[in-house]
């Protein structure tokens, strides 16, 4: 029997007791012997709590217990998570976490400190809720040379977009939906802001590349500025507005942005919809690989925190870690000279006049009209494939010109 | 470094020795020491072949060197293939392989085998191509009770089924341009009535129900009969026809079955075209998950090989095999037993009569009228929830009838 300890008895926490219970025979089978929690550690009071006898606010009693060989990390955050985590590694103790925001800080020193310790830090959870995708990128693609990664990874920002396509809510109202039903937190900014899956693209990277990517480097929008007009202009070109994680590989240097896209309905993303989250991996001798699935929740996310620790029930002797280097910053592509297909939203005092000046700034464009009230002073138009620092000249020599009011919107296209 | 040989140099087998020289170093990283090919194993001549120093006619060569023990066996069939995997596990080496048919057929023995003898036989290029299948319901998901699976696990059907319904071919003609494209075989009877299919969900059943699911026990129907007047009535409900593998649990009980059905353009799997595979996996915790990718081709598939022999390679010490039952065969629901509801084409002598006749055989059902010449004298519809007996029942009494001049198709719809 192996003996493990919950740290933080939350929604993902108290997910894996009870997924431990659920399924107790089949995960007995699969890790080879009975998985018990021996002991919850929260600093909150549980009234009624089922798992009422294994609480305690005392983390001695898990560090000092030579009986736990595993700690279940779901905290959060990147304090006491961190102290904990470096605590456990460095006791002897294997750490398995859900905690995105933890990895995507001090993967590479948590990583290390596991392997000189020759125990295992595993993160499944931390991306993709309950969907495989951390340990296909480390195992089963591992033949392949990773050359990109395009993922829909936040489940809130997902749900808003859909629920303003299908039910013509503004993103406000979407907003407020997504909270009542529990998918969106009060305060939404690492959602909707493009902050949480900037850390889920900067981990999977780092899985692929073999080399962190910092996720303060990563250029990052949200979706607060997209409007319902601007879906309107996505489905008169088949296509729907999705926040896409991409990541890139190119020889030495690495590139990765989380932004607004517009996708063909044509792609597999475009039909990922609600919470639900998506992850295309491109190896060089697989193709194109996608995992799909249940972005979060108490038992998808819980069930793949357990699937790590029977891997290292198994796995025992065998330490599977790869460490990520810390490369030169320089290896990571500025945005300012990457290139994209930009969707552009005029509004515009005179439609002659912006026509010439576009076609003067950058030359033929590809016209979207769109038979709206709301469009009638719009000029709105695809550009061809343009470095971003040229489209940001561009854009400001628009806001310069007298014919046109103002620019309402600008989006990237996906290119898969 | 870890010395490997390679039994059968036909597609796969060639293309494992282009991906370990191709991605070398990544593939070393992963393993964590050098994987090298020593000796290559068919009988076959090959002018011109850049692994020609590599090659041997004789099996001693490989079976007596201690220094290879890693055997990757790519040679098909249940003749060969099925001795010399018994004489490596027997004798101390793993075996990684592609060969479903074996592993449908002697998977149990073989497993066994492995695990008396420390050493690991795994599959995972076995089923899905490159697409990563077997590792994921074996680590990803072994938090889950398995509940289900449904895939499209045939990529030559996929293209025939995809050519038809897009380009308007016929099954003949969709199946002679698989074949000069080299998507079907010159004699495709395994692919396109359903066997190659079966052998697939056999796998994975019994991986997922940790217990020995029998290939000739599931029902198998291929797509010969699929029609473009078929596709036209699909297209009506919003919906393709795919031949769909599908399995599920019900308790001690486990129903398997390969049928072309009707898929509702709004589920994950209408979307999967062309040579693509995709498996969605239903657990009792992380609910639905998908996996998409190329279901067969020459270097996804020996990516997947690759990325079993670094998996033993890293695990050298714990062999991590799970053994498959072999359950009483009572255990296998017989489909009379199993309900579906139905898609029913009638060519019919008097319209208002079969309209009776139906109704006062099984009651209401949804009609599906199709504005088309063909259609003129058919009567379309669409069954309630009904048992297979049932079924069997009331389409021998349709054929009997007189106002019926023929049952012109049944195909039954995929219920998520």
């Amino acid at each position: 029997m192996v003996n493990i300890a919950v740290l933080g008895y939350g929604v993902v926490g108290s997910g894996v007791v009870e997924v431990i219970k659920k399924n107790r025979h089949s995960i007995g089978t699969r890790a080879g012997e009975e998985i018990k929690v021996k002991k919850v550690l929260d600093i909150r009071d549980f009234t009624d709590c089922p798992d009422a006898e294994l609480m305690t606010k005392d983390a001695e009693e898990v560090f000092k217990d030579d009986s736990i060989s595993i700690l279940v990390e779901t905290i959060g955050g990147t304090k006491f998570a961190y102290d904990f985590t470096r605590r456990a590694l460095s006791s002897g103790k294997s750490v398995v976490t859900s905690n995105k925001e933890l990895v995507a800080t001090h993967g590479p020193e948590l990583l290390k400190m596991a392997r000189d310790n020759n125990v295992s830090y595993l993160f499944e959870a931390s991306v993709g809720g309950g969907i495989p995708i951390v340990r296909p990128l480390n195992q089963c693609l591992a033949a392949n040379e990773i050359i990109g990664i395009a993922g829909i990874l936040n489940g809130t920002t997902n749900y808003i977009l859909t629920s303003m396509r299908k039910e013509g809510k503004d993103f406000g109202e979407a907003l407020k939906d997504a909270q009542e039903k529990g998918y969106a937190e009060a305060d939404p900014s690492s959602d909707i802001d493009g902050v949480d899956a900037c850390r889920k693209i900067a981990i999977l990277s780092s899985i692929s590349y073999n080399e962190f990517v910092d996720a303060n480097r990563i250029y990052t929008e949200g979706i607060r500025e997209i409007t319902l007009e601007d879906m309107q202009y996505a489905k008169e070109m088949d296509s729907k507005i999705k926040l896409l994680a991409i990541s890139r590989r190119y020889g030495e240097n690495i590139f990765a942005r989380v932004t607004p896209v517009i996708v063909n309905n044509s792609g597999q993303l475009a039909n990922v919809e609600g919470v639900f989250n998506a992850i295309i991996v491109r190896g060089n001798a697989i193709g194109d690989a996608m995992f799909y699935g249940r972005g979060a929740g108490k038992l998808p996310t819980a069930s793949a925190v357990v699937a790590d620790v029977i891997d290292i029930v198994k796995h025992v002797e065998s330490n599977s870690n790869n460490v990520w280097k810390i490369m030169n910053e320089n290896n990571i592509v500025n945005i300012d000279e990457t290139e994209s297909e930009f969707f552009v939203r005029l509004k515009v005092k005179n439609h002659e006049g912006a026509e010439k000046l576009v076609k003067s700034l950058i030359g033929d464009v590809e016209k979207v009209v769109l038979q709206m009230d709301f469009a009638k002073d719009e000029y709105a138009f695809k550009t061809d494939v343009i470095t971003e620092k040229s489209f940001k000249g561009f854009i400001k020599k628009l806001n310069q010109s007298d014919v046109i009011e103002k620019v309402a919107n600008t989006i990237r296209f996906f290119e898969e």
